[in-house]
């Protein structure tokens, strides 16, 4: 079998590392273009845990060449760059995985949250890439929008609770995530002694994920939830944690009603105890637990923020993108201890 | 003056070695009694940090001895432990500081909660050491309750809303505490590799504070609100946050409210955004923050579980039933960095 | 081609949880024994990271049916319970890779640093398995030591100097680990909050690592250095830093002889500036580096403790005793970030 | 008594603030001045902890003004900064506490190691800052150049020991730094995710503070030891811990030699096992432990590096020249646990 031809656009950071450590084991895509949007270093200079492991020039990302070189590209760059990039790949039938905001929400709420949107043709097109609930739609698509880490975690955790929540009640998310989702970029923010020893919560009610969680409810169970998200930084580097709290109109067993809706499902663990970062770290999966006190619901998940949340799960799309078995190549042994 | 003796009962743990460091530099209280359950060491080789600081004879805890030496005994022991020291000792007319459950509950939620309670008579007498809210209580009592870490951080953030809560909605709180809360003992849980790049719930919605902060919300409000807790251990010593999630009835400036309640207080600090434990860790300052969306409203509070969560409000108590001012002693400046 | 099957015993601790993770996915050996010394849980329930990704019963270690069920077998045991189970698997023919300190050291270094020896007869068959010095040996062996952490990070580090290091001056090696090199069990050391925002050393000048260097030093060189070996624990789960002073008779090119001496090596890493355990955690790399100045040579190396300190090299050896490719299924991508 | 009237300039960092949180509860010293190079902010606004306990204006550095407002100024800004205002300041009769390099060394030394010197006439004058050493010269000097954090360390621990060292053989220096030490700039070095569970030297055997260290050694024991310096960053807020080796010349109890060398002073603890950072973080304590094998060396200390090496001491040297006990408003209770 010939290899895919699959290039990394935007490999300087966290999520564009996570995918080259995926993709040098897999069977059946060959990495052949890497860049920077201002390339530069060897592969191995800018991450030097890849040192005798695997190595190749950093490209200037360039479409010309991308198209020439590559059959599937992974966008890991910011929104509105990836955009920029995604349309002319599109329109030169290579495949893209776009692991930025771009493509994951209707034009509507994109705009009001983003910024003006450059290539709503495609948009229009694009498939949201949770495996577990489109996956017939992405193995399609030639364009898949990777879902944010906060609204994987959150809609993994929820929709199997969707026919059951009370829609009169809001839906409150707390969510904890390791500093990596705030990006390799150094700032105050980031600073070792700002996270060490602290937790803090931020963009309050206001975070970008809440209207992605709350449109893929909607177009999931047609029930327009009130959701107010909340996310948190804590002192670790990966891992995010979801505690969900919600009214329910009805006696249900979550537990049984989690394993039902996940029999099938490789990459959801539905555990009997509150679940916990460490146990999943390093691996595509998403754990869930949930716990019901009259008609209150709790719902607690969790994920590798920059694998299922992020790298892995891009991984997962293209191979049902490229006809693979959607798990070759996936991680499942975290990183525990 | 003469100063006033005071003994610590419980001085291996945490709490204990707080109220030392605490005390060695009030100027009104003098230490004249260190006792555990066991006795034996110095109290610097108990704790290494006080070597060439301050350190005594470590006893083994003798209620004959502390009515002899001790004119105001703090108990930093287990629930259950401290009741049977209390009865004696406040028979014979010494002051008591109880930094455990035993006497923070009416009969009923606590038998329920924890176990039969063997010294009823004074329970009925104790009051809750919240000196916002029972400030002149306090003053005439001889014994108090020190309010649990949590129950501090949620019911300072909470009492100024009750008038505005909506009793039909439950309240949800996500708490997060770092591991001195959990004690000093070693176990799985506190095992380092455990908790380092980790977080996780536990206890969901059936801690025992949450009955505790339910309680006294419907003591101070008259109020029955529906409390739900759920608590977390994250990597961090020392420091306590609180996301508390609720709806209300009527549009309000949640941090008018807030400033106009706490306007004569010194120990409490309103910020125009999210609140850290950083800040506030080493202090006995509670910290809070609230926004409100729609009819949504979301408080958030930080404290020092080991201090304003316990030993330092511990403190202030004593001050307060010895005549002394308030804040003599108290930490206000944070660790930070 | 048969698997070759492969008992853990000691399977609770972190090197056991590692040894299962790279075995999992070995293509040649098939895990078919798993125990502890008291056995009962499933494994998944003692290591929950595992579930529905590989799980089995957990037996109680015995000896008969080791023999019936493995070809070769690890001990991740501790020292003395080793020597127990490696005799009689080794009369009945079963390979054994000893991850415990039984069978390291000579004799009379061993008895006087650990306690007696039961198995002499096995011990002077012994292979110590650090591939890159004794990988013949290795092939030809039914019995390996598999090396400390320490000494491998150490040795590793050292042996390429050892005809340039002045023998008439102590070598210093100041030695940092993170915390599971202090085992699993639950103390007072291991607890978070003794470790967290802390650095101190331990067993100064008398760790049993010490012996274990100098005898594996002079065995390779003929030349007896005068080791002095310092360990601390950091705040950190797993990665291993050395950093080696020492005394040089000639000008050398570190550098350069650290390239040459490891140039065919696949897991030894040549760094032209200071190493951190970051890059190579998860992996099975060393990593080193060195600089002179003048007479002066310092060493830096760092691994894994739990993998190229203990189980991944364990699993090299096994590679090597049973014929296999010695990198077969041997972690190169490490955890970073 | 009048205050004595103090500036800090350099207010906006790890130390400045260090030295505000001494000085707002000093006695003797009130703080009428506070600025950075920058001005702006009111005080609280850039250290939030600081909020209700203490605030004001931050001002634009300005000579014309510190003459104005200030008996005593510490100056915690970056070398080459200090030089520039001390020498105004001096010339008007202001006290200067320098707590950057530009006053620590010898002229030659200096300029060897950053850059031209361009205050040769107080250069000449000024007095390192270390009391243990140099207390009387501080009491009479009006400019006192206060230690660098790895050289406070490192020299307290070595100086009683110069006696017995052997100068025919290197002296090996260790450190271990929190991250603080780095400063408060964001940069990738100090992102969390580089520093969390990592550990790394920089700067090897070429770190400024290795010339400080050799050139007070050589003023106080008139020995020209070889010093050889490698520090490390490790997963920690504060701290700072030493561990030097070398050979000595005859027999010798070190831990005698400790206590005697500094049984009068109150902020030297001698240990009698290995030191750690946690006991002494947030204190002006230097704790110190050494052992003995054969004729090797081995010395180990501990300081808070924002405190004893620098904000406290600074404080300690300013207490000397005006008069006041050295000891006065210098913190002892650390922040364990």
């Amino acid at each position: 079998m010939t290899a895919t031809k699959v290039g990394i656009i935007g490999a300087s950071g966290y999520t564009g590392l996570e995918l080259i450590k995926i993709l040098i084991n897999h069977p059946f895509f060959e990495i052949t273009y890497v860049a920077t949007s201002s390339g530069g270093l060897k592969l191995d200079a800018m991450h030097p845990s890849l040192k005798d492991v695997f190595t190749c020039r950093v490209e200037k990302a360039d479409s010309n060449e991308i198209i020439k070189r590559c059959d599937l590209v992974f966008l890991a760059l910011p929104h509105q760059a990836s955009m920029g990039f995604a349309k002319d790949l599109l329109n030169q039938g290579v495949k893209v995985v776009d692991l930025s905001a771009d493509y994951r929400l209707d034009l509507e709420t994109y705009e009001k949250h983003y910024c003006e949107h450059s290539d709503k043709e495609h948009l229009a097109q694009a498939v949201y890439g949770l495996p577990e609930l489109y996956r017939e739609e992405i193995k399609k698509s030639s364009l898949v929008a990777n879902p944010g880490c906060y609204p994987t975690a959150s809609i993994l955790a929820l929709v199997p609770f969707t026919p059951y929540i009370n829609e009169d009640f809001p839906i409150f998310i707390d969510a904890k995530s390791g500093v990596t989702g705030a990006g390799k970029k150094s700032n105050d923010l980031s600073h070792y002694v700002n996270i060490n020893e602290n937790i803090f919560a931020y963009k309050v009610l206001s975070h970008r994920h809440e209207p992605e969680i709350k449109e893929k409810l909607l177009k999931f169970s047609s029930k327009n939830f009130d959701v107010n998200f909340v996310p948190h930084l804590i002192p670790a580097t990966r891992g995010e944690l979801i505690d969900a709290y919600m009214l329910i109109t009805e006696d249900i067993n979550p537990l049984e009603i989690l394993k039902e809706f996940y029999k099938d499902e490789l990459f959801v663990r539905i555990f009997d105890g509150p679940v916990d970062i460490k146990s999943c770290a390093g691996t595509n999966f998403c754990d869930i637990y949930a716990q019901v006190k009259g008609k209150k619901l709790y719902v607690n998940s969790a994920v590798d923020n920059i694998l299922r949340g992020s790298s892995s799960q891009a991984v997962a799309n293209a191979n049902l993108m490229c006809g693979y078995d959607e798990h070759t190549a996936l991680p499942t042994i975290a990183y525990v201890p």
